[in-house]
């Protein structure tokens, strides 16, 4: 694209293919694109404050304007939407709403919303429609590309859920002025993950621009969203359902996600835990004989630079342990962790022993 | 197959593709099927009552003997079990039995336990292998092949739902022996439907064999089984999530189902509503002017040689029409029936007006 304030990223699924506009404003064409895809006539915003009150209303009339029924079902923000009697509360409110099966959703909102929104619309009358409207860094570079849907239950994160690709997604810019400085921060965990695993120039990018992506500069914004994009569709391409080579996206997941879910005092947002579980795993990367000693502390470096934290005082280092052996990502009772092979590359190592998984979290302790 | 106790059924889905083994004592080859698809080292049998008493610890012996750690979960019977609460309940015993993405489910028992089961494997973990036993001849001949689960809504039944095939469908005869004569009866239902859409030739099979069939003899039900799986197995090669054709598979069922859902007194079973459905369906093609007048009569002729009901006396029309009018097969608030164009083919047929489904109705009414 010739506008440097507009990118589109295609992901090439066959029948499942679909773009991701990403750019400030790009919310104003949602009218269109639900046009151009034919999408149905009868749609449910499903979104969470603040959010619903800053964009719900434009969106809602927008999609007026096509002559289409439009439902905005609000939802609580963060992760205590993604229970399983909040989709059974959205299952009732759309089939009393005389949703069909020709009936859409689109998910506005953070990556928790959209990952709610996204099951209600794979299990809704075995699936129907889905568009994808992420407001948070967070989900703008990671959680709305690749169809990746969840619910919680109580003692694990992301344990219900299924696979179902958006039609479309667009990554409107504007939203991020109303973002914290901490969840910027946190959306910039994973662009630095994304250049860890798979371009050195991008984990490059971010280290010498720290600071204009923390001002929120458009230019440099759009560059890391759209790499990332890049990035992870690339992969989804290759592995859509995860069979093998998509968990080269979970580094830093491993123990990034047992510390978010089990950490108290301080409490970690995703971005946090996994910039820490990064670090970690370079670190047991290390101690494998896999991962080269440098990339630890160039990790270090990044993460110090987005003003994200290098070490944390972990609560109870067993429960973290406990947390990554039920870790979704393990195989018939076999660890299974991402690892860099260099800065810029990605391998999955099996059968992780515990207790090397147990030592790396010396690198991230006070 | 040159054995006629013994057939057996693809289902050509590409990497979806599977099996669907039918004979008496077939569900003995379990184990041999577990290592032949190499599936998981950890297994959960969910499972009903009385099924889970006769057959469940033959099963799970079995694969015992094959290394794997076997935990049985049982539901309750019929479609109570079909609940979000339900499905809630078997995620959480799964977690706290460490089911990782590699363990697997077996569904054992009739249509509402495979819908259970089916559902809770195709979103636990975002999707874990399945394999289907089916204990009914309801389920052998219709809800085990081509991979539909789900769950209800209090007002509304399979909302809640997902694609998911079966690695493998093991659809043993014996389990039929223990069946009520009116189950034997509601699974014929099933089978009339398949000759009456798609194979003029089974109709008559079972026409001329009712009494047999409802005497359980081995030979023709394995013929009536193979040839409903296969009708249905080709409709769903061709249009696997039903984008189109595979609606023809609901011949019967937008009235039925809407009879199973608001009739009281009597209360019907699926198959008994289906064939009720299928003769209202049958007088409302000839309303529209599509189906031959024969039809109706035909039906009601092999339905009562099976010793089904063809009439019936309706508890509350309005509360019938309203629920067809809420039909998941609507789209955009257009009605879509499955009618028969002669005996042996069916179309689909969109834009059915309210007033002749209640006037198809009479056809049925005592």
């Amino acid at each position: 694209m010739s506008d440097y304030r507009r990118a589109k990223v295609h992901l090439s699924l066959g029948p499942r293919s679909y773009d991701v506009l990403i750019g400030p404003g790009v919310l104003g064409e949602l009218g269109g694109v639900a046009e151009r895809l034919e999408l149905g006539r009868t749609v449910a915003i499903v979104t969470a404050a603040p959010v619903s009150r800053l964009y719900a209303p434009a969106v809602q009339s927008q999609l007026l304007r096509t002559g289409r029924a439009v439902h905005v079902m609000e939802v609580p923000s963060g992760e205590r939407c993604k229970t399983l009697r909040r989709a059974g509360l959205l299952y009732k409110e759309l089939l009393r709403a005389g949703f069909d099966r020709n009936s859409w959703i689109l998910g506005l909102g953070g990556g928790a919303t959209g990952d709610l929104a996204g099951f209600v619309a794979a299990t809704y009358m075995r699936g129907i429609d889905y568009v994808q409207a992420p407001t948070t860094l967070l989900a703008q570079v990671d959680a709305s590309v690749g169809g990746k849907t969840a619910v919680n239950l109580p003692a694990a994160k992301n344990v219900v859920g299924a696979f179902h690709q958006a039609r479309a997604v667009l990554t409107d810019l504007d939203p991020l002025a109303s973002l914290s400085a901490r969840d910027v921060r946190s959306g910039l965990a994973e662009v630095v993950k994304h250049g860890a695993i798979a371009d050195r120039a991008l984990f490059e990018f971010v280290a010498d621009h720290a600071a204009e992506l923390r001002a929120r500069e458009v230019g440099p914004l759009i560059h890391v969203i759209r790499r990332s994009c890049e990035i992870k569709a690339a992969v989804v391409e290759a592995d859509e359902r995860e069979h093998g080579l998509r968990a080269v996206l979970n580094f830093g997941h491993t123990i990034g996600h047992a510390l978010e879910a089990t950490q108290r005092s301080p409490r970690l947002r995703h971005g946090e835990a996994v910039g820490l579980g990064m670090i970690a795993e370079a670190r047991l990367g290390r101690l494998l004989g896999r991962t080269p000693a440098e990339c630890e502390g160039a990790l270090r470096s990044v993460l110090t630079a987005c003003g994200l934290r290098t070490v944390v005082k972990i609560d109870d280092r067993e429960h973290v342990l406990e947390t990554c052996r039920h870790d979704k990502k393990a195989a018939d009772g076999r660890q299974k962790v991402a690892l860099l092979s260099e800065l810029g590359q990605a391998e999955l190592c099996r059968d992780v022993p515990m207790r090397a998984l147990s030592a790396s979290l010396e690198a991230i302790e006070v």
